[in-house]
């Protein structure tokens, strides 16, 4: 695997590789990978002839009281993985060369980065937003893979792609999760073996909400109730938000119809934040649903 | 000439352009085409082997209490301009192929947007910058060709560039001038003919300062001074602002000393919102200026 550390040598590793006629995909991290990340690695290796990932810990997508000085680096572990996924290039910029001193431009996507994940951390979609077109810029991928958990993120990125006219497909992975339904994040190291625990409350909550869609519940309140209660028997879990929205709007919903939707999560576990989201997509068939988790 | 309506349509020029090897030229215009524009299609037909303009009459760049609906539209005569000027494809399309309804993307380039123009204008930037990149996305030029007229534009459009690592290179031309001295804007055929003869009052400001500065004149107050006593002399006209300023950050300067300075005009004649600027640029000599008008 290449590790390339400046953009102009990025974009003729790019140049290079889109002349000899390959197909890039382009998986972009934060480091701290795991099987959630590996996941869509071995995705792009299906779809694509070259894979390009990148590790660039974005400053501007923390808040001031947010994670960004404790996120959890392990440059040296994530190397050897993506060297035994076979991704081809890594792209592992400092952060003087993706924001030199003088770097001013911002992209917002209105009406979906200010709600949910959004209020509660306010800049953070303009923050993903912007470091997400500047590495389509640098790798121009014909794809790129994100993980569904980040539901609202995924939305946001195929907004701006759409509106912008990029000429990246944006695909979205299946959520990777722990044996016990845990969803696999970077932020779980910061977890004690109590709140390891708790936290499964997310899974458990979500998974009732599923049943309930299932056996034909299709009162958004009553799914929301019933998350609500499950997570409230949880004391080590504070509540963020939870959510019944629409797929493409993200605006609440309160009966699940004719189109997708999503029952979307936001917890603190001690000082942890997690999130974690239910897929509801209305099937083929009257008033069947597919729910995945 | 072809002219192309839709995205789709455009993408696909330009691709087979581009596997053929051209270098392409981009010239974005809102129409009403003058010898201005022209002059940087000339331009770009030096520097380029394929020359691609568009003519979008972007509405988000446009205030509420600003010229939309009476700006003017002469696309037949614009067809033929551009035909006869030497350029390839014109891409032509409609409003709702540029923003579809559910368009919620913008760009800022902070610092930049917000004073002068920005000021006067609120928003106009943000038009502007979203509407560049989604061409420059659209058409994927080497090179983009401004007149120098909108300094202001031009430098927020060079840094978005430079922050979003676009591969464009943008090239600022000349302003393009009247034999009076008026500069051609598409907005000069709002004037009648008194405000027309009191319209060149710009011009003749900017000369004073350029024969001052000439004259060893380094303070940015004295050569606003001068600027403002021969604006004032013009009773049709109204001033909006008069600025000396850094030509990189666009803060004002109190002398002009090593760096490339501005002299930014806004005024209105009648109804008529004019722009105007000089360009003062040291040269290698000791205390030479090069003054371009």
């Amino acid at each position: 695997m290449e590790i390339v550390r400046t953009i102009p040598w990025m974009k003729e590793t790019v140049r290079q590789a889109r002349a000899d006629n390959h197909v890039v995909g382009f998986i972009p991290t934060m480091g701290a990978l795991h099987e959630g990340h590996l996941s869509l690695i071995r995705r792009a290796r299906m779809d694509c002839s070259r894979v390009f990932a990148s590790i660039f810990l974005n400053p501007t997508q923390f808040g001031p009281n947010e994670d960004l000085t404790k996120y959890p680096r392990t440059f040296d572990a994530d190397v050897e993985k993506l060297t035994a996924a076979g991704v081809n290039v890594l792209f592992a910029p400092e952060s003087k060369e993706v924001y030199p001193p003088e770097f001013r431009t911002h992209v917002d996507v209105q009406g979906l980065s200010e709600k949910l994940e959004g209020k509660s951390r306010p800049g953070h979609f303009r923050g993903v937003a912007t470091v997400v077109l500047k590495l389509f810029e640098i790798v121009q991928p014909q794809f790129a893979f994100f993980g569904r958990k980040d539901a609202q993120q995924v939305r946001i990125l195929q907004q701006m792609a759409t509106d912008l006219n990029l000429d990246v497909k944006i695909v979205v992975c299946p959520i990777v999760r722990e044996p016990d339904g845990l969803a696999l994040s970077s932020r779980n190291t910061y977890l004690n073996s109590e709140e390891r625990l708790a936290a499964t409350v997310l899974h458990r909550a979500l998974d009732a909400a599923r049943r309930e869609a299932n056996t034909g519940t299709r009162d958004a309140l009553q799914l929301q109730a019933s998350i609500q209660g499950i997570l409230a028997s949880e004391p080590l879990v504070r509540m963020d938000y939870i959510a019944i929205v629409d797929a493409g709007s993200f605006e609440p919903v309160s009966r699940i119809s004719g189109r997708p939707v999503y029952a979307l999560l936001a917890v603190h576990v001690g000082k942890t934040r997690l999130i974690d989201n239910l897929l509801i997509e209305p099937a083929a068939g009257q008033n069947a649903l597919i729910c995945s988790l």
